[in-house]
């Protein structure tokens, strides 16, 4: 007997029968004898349709508000899950993110969860209730809705397990675990068993899209095992949990291709000490995240600087660069949205050399011509060109024999 | 300076521009200088998409999760009414039923309020905010979120200006007031200028829709004058307020048909005390709404009872009555359901003679046969046979002098 916590995404629970079938595998957990705490993300489409009521109404609308409306999606899929196990036959009771007592910070559509009143929770297992929370949401300390920004529900359910101490936390979503690769691009792409905090974290954040980064933070924080699984079948999942030594034998874990940033050059900088600081800060005031940055040496007394950007921030980080390379007197703006970025992710790497110079000469048997490079302890980046990247990344599977 | 409480229904707010419509007259009366309060129900048809969904996953959902799940139409609503204000640049702030402090007991799906607690309102009138409150909805004691049943949003916009002692409670609506008869079926039919809660309870028990009769009951115990108008155009409504002196003198303030209802008969019941007890007793148990009993003398030792039920019930009244003239030695079960109830309702009737009988001598003329009658102070119904009724409607009407 255990407590598990599982959570539904969107798309486990888009219409009637997949509601049914979910409700099915959250019985089956607890016929098995556990307590189980079941997290609900809004069906399908249903954010984008309050969104786009909102954007009827006017350009900009207030965050408060924006929370009240949206976070009536999750609130409708938590009373529908809740009815689908009362008609198989189970006790169940749906609870808001007020109600099961997730209190947050008031930073609307983005807030961080502050605590977790388990009262309820514990009141209601108890009673022998399976308990269905809405995900991404909670409230304030004036009892404001808030919600918890992308990849919420995953926090909501990693936070619920963390402070509940559950035994294991369940992800089901619409891919049946992590692989060595998007197998819509890879088609060779294999799934992986196991994968640390670490590197799943690295793999998130490089566009691998199974679970937001801070879930997996918070995950790793507490040390909640994580598995990843289908909601549409039975095959065994991915387990995201701490590093083990056995991982260290695999050299690289996984590869990910990314096509959301663009590179920007700023020629010719006088290079003196804090222009670096100057243009960064401007940049950073925008909030436009800044991903790899480059300084190559100087020549006769200027600099070129590159990094990346989203490219949704493009056209503003431009701007931006253009008004301080005019006040430092650098030279011109260079910019270009054709680019990729590759990476290899893997513990392996921390105990064995050559990983990088392996990937750089399978780059180059393929004509790959590489742009920036950027290195952590776990993970290569490669900038490339976007043209050829989908067949730079098969090369750099098939290198890794992540196919094996 | 005064405080009012404005309520728009669904069709006020059923898409962005209408919401935009309403914004624009809650601004207006915030211009003037006034405090206001505004209640808003669920926009068009979505409580009966909710409801689809949970009819997808199950015949008989728990209440409690339905309303968890109808009560988002509420919430919906709010936000974007609150953000089509911002967008005018005038503050408001949206509020559910439990973050207004409507308190209520835990029959769920048609809860009553059990208490308003007015700090958060105070707190939001005091900033200087324009308030948008989920109609139709709060919280019990334990924070679940419960509904206050059909019009329940008038309840909650009554309840609100009785609390708060408000000057003033609108009601916007897709009709510009009361009338002295339903203008679709008479076209010669005039709008009020005032009316007592008395003739309105009267009314909207005999099916006028305008307002629910719970509100009504509501707003003359706590003598709240309810100004029923357009949220399409700024015509003058129909004021409904105490009965004052001048009442008196309109005769019949209007007349009603409604088609709602079946007949039953039971032929020769033993005539012996407790019979009509027995029967009642069943139907009641049966949670169906006896309307109109006639019970005639008794020929030979046998009466004749007939009554009438809403046709929706019908079938199932049948069967309890079959049941119960069975046990109790009676003759065969009649039913009708092509009848139809003609009524006028006013206060003038109290202090007048002759108005029933005015009414019959014009379904007379008419060549309307009356099979039931039924009397209250200020109310005379007659049932008919259904295919005439439209016509005797009309009579009626003009007979009166509604039209006048």
């Amino acid at each position: 007997m255990g407590l598990i916590v599982q959570k539904f995404g969107g798309t486990s629970v888009a219409d009637a029968d997949r509601i049914k079938a979910a409700a099915s595998k959250i019985i089956k957990t607890h016929q098995e004898g556990n307590q189980v705490i079941v997290i609900v993300s809004a069906r399908g489409k249903t954010t984008d349709e309050l969104l786009k009521m909102a954007f009827e109404i006017c350009d900009a609308p207030d965050t408060r508000e924006l929370d009240m409306l949206v976070s009536t999606g999750e609130q409708i899929s938590i009373s529908l899950m809740a009815m689908a196990i009362h008609s198989l036959g189970y006790p169940a009771i749906s609870l808001t993110g007020g109600q099961v007592g997730i209190r947050t910070d008031n930073s609307y559509t983005k807030a961080r969860i502050v605590n977790i009143d388990t009262t309820k929770i514990d009141e209601e297992l108890k009673k022998g209730n399976i308990i269905i929370v809405a995900g991404f949401q909670g409230i304030d300390i004036d009892a404001n809705i808030t919600t918890l920004g992308r990849g919420g529900s995953d926090t909501t359910a990693v936070a619920i397990a963390a402070k509940m101490k559950a035994d294991l936390c369940e992800i089901y979503t619409d891919v049946d675990g992590i692989y060595t690769a998007d197998p819509r691009n890879v088609p060779d792409a294999k799934k992986l068993e196991k994968i640390s905090y670490d590197e799943i974290l690295e793999l998130a954040s490089l566009g691998a899209k199974v679970m937001h980064p801070r879930s997996i933070e918070f995950a790793k924080k507490y040390n909640v095992p994580i598995f990843v699984r289908s909601s549409f079948n039975n095959t065994p999942g991915t387990l995201i949990c701490k590093e083990v030594p056995e991982m260290e034998d695999v050299l690289v874990s996984g590869a990910t291709l990314s096509k959301n940033d663009a590179k920007i050059t700023i020629r010719s900088i006088p290079d003196k000490p804090g222009q670096a600081a100057n243009l960064f800060h401007e940049i950073a005031k925008n909030n436009i995240n800044v991903d790899m940055i480059i300084q190559n040496i100087s020549a006769q007394g200027h600099t070129d600087v590159t990094f990346t950007v989203p490219k949704d921030d493009l056209a503003l980080a431009i701007k931006m660069s253009e008004n301080i390379a005019k006040t430092i007197n650098a030279g011109e703006v260079l910019s270009d949205d054709k680019i990729a970025k590759l990476s290899i992710v893997g513990i392996g790497m921390r105990s064995h050399t050559g990983i990088a110079e392996k990937m750089f000469s399978s780059l180059g048997e393929e004509k790959v011509n590489i742009q920036m490079i950027s290195t952590s302890e776990i993970k290569v980046s490669c900038i490339i060109d976007e043209e050829n990247s989908d067949n730079a990344l098969l090369a750099i599977h098939k290198a890794f024999e992540l196919d094996k």
